[in-house]
């Protein structure tokens, strides 16, 4: 079975993805302060990041293959659904409770809103992906349901350089009974304005 | 003037030095699955830490001599004040909005309550300290509360593979004007069970 990946583009040392106003301010530093373009996707795109080859080559090797994308409310919400393109994959399972009545990429858009709950969405994504390929789960409030269901394989921390006081936490409105002991980090890579760690999720058999 | 150092033992990976109820849980793995063995103090000690010597060589590098530490009323609440012998350097500072009256060690421990903020508490402890001595500053409340202030010249933060859920923040009750940006790491450091990593802080000038 494909494995399921929890990350997202950036953190703060403090553990927000991003401001109480959804701004990520200078989270995402890293992948503009360098000469390497690339994208998550692999194709050609409009704005694509510019990183340095160190950044570039952590993000190449841990997600080799991206299979599709399982994401929250919020973030389709944010970006519009990516105007009906998945930014990586080919397929985006959207968690939500309502899906939208009016998007204007529902008929064309490969997105599939899943209402039945975290768990269903990624049992859908990984028989998507197959054997060959990776689920990218969102981090936030979906990626840290995943976590504490124990359907997460690896997390992914872009750790950035600086305290943002309060936001988005990477994990999501984690409690106090959710006690997640990761292993060692199997990555630790510096780049410049981050820090990666790729940390392997010890999962229960299935 | 001598260097302010943020940090503690350990942070998970979602920022809580420990949880609701001021457990460490496996916070201080690191500090007892190795073979050297070692005290913040330098000096022998009833509980010395055993570490590796990845780690030791790591705290001794950053900690060279430790002059004072600050701390938070909780802290000193919680260890009941290490018995009036400070676990590191030679004084303690101890911000609080009401000293103890009926602190046992209060005559003989060289410890100075402070009761006119973190400020106050921190100009004293570097004068104290010395030009060639550190500051050991509490990560936590106090910590971040002298990090907004511009008070603080690195912080430290020993990352622990786990994801705590809710707890005592590392950087304390930060708000969301609270944006502090960090210059890249100056060390990164993997142990067994921790990740080691120092970062200056730009420090307005004096």
């Amino acid at each position: 079975m494909s494995k399921v990946i929890m990350g997202c583009a950036a953190v703060s040392i403090d553990g927000f993805i991003a401001n109480d106003s959804d701004g990520i301010g200078p989270l995402f530093d890293w992948a503009t302060n360098g000469d390497v373009e690339w994208t998550w996707s692999g194709e050609p795109e409009e704005y694509p990041m510019r990183s340095t080859r160190t950044s570039f080559e952590f993000v190449r090797s841990v997600y080799p293959r991206i299979g599709c994308v399982v994401m929250g409310r919020r973030t389709f919400d944010l970006t519009d659904g990516w105007d009906g393109v998945p930014a990586a994959g080919e397929h985006v399972f959207v968690v939500t409770h309502e899906p939208p009545t009016d998007w204007k990429h529902a008929e064309s858009a490969p997105f599939t809103f899943v209402t039945d709950g975290v768990e269903s969405a990624i049992k859908q994504a990984r028989a998507f992906a197959g054997d060959d390929r990776v689920v990218d789960l969102a981090a936030g409030q979906i990626g840290g349901q995943a976590l504490r269901l124990g359907l997460v394989d690896q997390v992914v921390m872009n750790v950035v350089p600086v305290v943002f006081g309060s936001g988005r936490p990477f994990f999501g409105a984690m409690g106090a009974g959710d006690v997640v002991p990761f292993d060692n980090p199997a990555r630790v890579v510096q780049g410049d304005r981050v820090t990666h760690l790729l940390y392997d999720v010890s999962r229960p058999p299935a």
